[in-house]
């Protein structure tokens, strides 16, 4: 089943996709729904960020090839994580399929796609176990964790290399029928394949991060949980547009422009 | 003027404290709203988090006293941090006046408070100026980030050090008609007064701060800035309360247990 958020005249609603049109609910896959009789055309209909998270999760390092690659250039020593510590980025920044990533004219070329499983968070969850946590998950998303790369550097924050206006594309919807085992992730720059990777080649799996996140803190309905990148991406530039594609889940395709201001 | 939020039966409404009593409104004061005719009696009534942001923004360290007495007790060299870069929390830990810090059982004693004034935006806001900025800010509120020091500096993020569920109380309410170089802070643990400091005496004020986050971020209606804290503050344990009074808004009190569980 796949969900999403569309802008239904003047108000954002969910709906199901089914095929090529968009069946409007009363309600959310999060609380009560019902099916409207109304039927929409995807085609040309704006799609909206699918969910506006609670509190936006990201795990940030989580696989080894990026941290071995990324050792490899900037010739400093790469070691994984020690533990599922989970990190954050910032709602101001989501937008949705086909929006534009907006380059700050004062950033540096080191402005890098990341192309990422994102989980939502169906029900409140605390205490999560391996065997019960499957039933929390409403299902997946895509997200693009936007990346200036000397920003990340310099600042003690992630605050603007990661949360810059529009540096969190995410969509284009959510999936919920389908396993992680069997997604690869590939991104494409100009219908070009610059990175593919299995999605769920972790260093610290789903597993992992809910049971540990859940030891201390509550997740809520329509929370998400961003689960980092393999490989390392290439500079991203004005005129670009980032495809990225999950198995199973569909792609997420985004523009990118610098801003002249 | 006071804004609060609480529980009107079933669901939560945005009210105004006038003397003793809470004015109901319909609305929002980030929105439209308009007074009711009704008149609720403050006391019995419980407040709720008095907004729930959208991105909850923190300074971080941001008073020099701060940063040289923690140097002077962990024997590390003590300096400022060179930019406003502002940090996040996270809203699973948001709390509000009265309700109960709940330390896990395996955290350590070195469970902390820390007093902080929190700004609470009130306009969408972009690219601000010195000049134009206090137009966007709806008002002020008080916010206790408790910090678990260990995991503070063993864990790779925050997450748990400073967002375990209820770490992060938030209220009473929303005071208007106040200015910040007018206040003083004061933490009393038990009645005792353990910290007490001039409010704006930060390293990076309020304007550096918006100034900057909003050359890069879209601050919207109900996002909150927590600003820091001075001083060192004491372990609390359980059956400590927790007062944090700011000169013209008012004080947060909350109660803390160590979870048995």
């Amino acid at each position: 089943m796949k969900w999403c958020r569309f802008q239904n005249q003047n108000e954002p609603s969910f709906g199901i996709i089914e095929n090529d049109k968009i069946i409007p609910v009363v309600g959310s896959p999060f609380t009560n729904y019902e099916r409207s009789n109304a039927s929409i055309p995807l085609e040309n209909t704006k799609l909206l960020v699918p969910v506006i998270p609670q509190t936006f999760y990201a795990a940030g390092i989580n696989y080894m090839g990026h941290v071995l690659k990324m050792a490899a250039i900037t010739g400093r020593e790469g070691s994984p994580p020690p533990a599922a510590d989970i990190g954050y980025r910032a709602n101001n920044a989501l937008i949705a399929h086909n929006e534009t990533i907006l380059i700050p004219n004062d950033a540096t070329e080191k402005v890098q796609y990341e192309g990422e499983l994102v989980i939502v968070i169906g029900k409140t969850a605390k205490n999560l176990t391996p065997s019960n946590l499957w039933e929390y998950i409403l299902g997946y998303t895509i997200g693009n964790d936007v990346s200036e790369r000397t920003w990340q550097a310099s600042d003690r924050t992630l605050w603007r290399a990661k949360n810059t206006d529009t540096f969190k594309p995410m969509g284009p919807w959510i999936e919920t029928d389908v396993n992680p085992d069997d997604m690869t992730t590939t991104v494409k720059v100009n219908d070009t394949i610059q990175d593919q990777f299995k999605t769920n080649n972790m260093i610290f799996g789903i597993t992992d991060y809910l049971c540990n996140m859940t030891k201390y803190l509550t997740l809520y309905p329509g929370d998400v949980v961003w689960m980092g990148t393999d490989d390392v991406p290439i500079d991203i530039k004005d005129g670009d547009v980032v495809d990225i594609e999950i198995t199973g889940i569909g792609t997420l395709s985004n523009p990118v422009r610098r801003s002249k201001e």
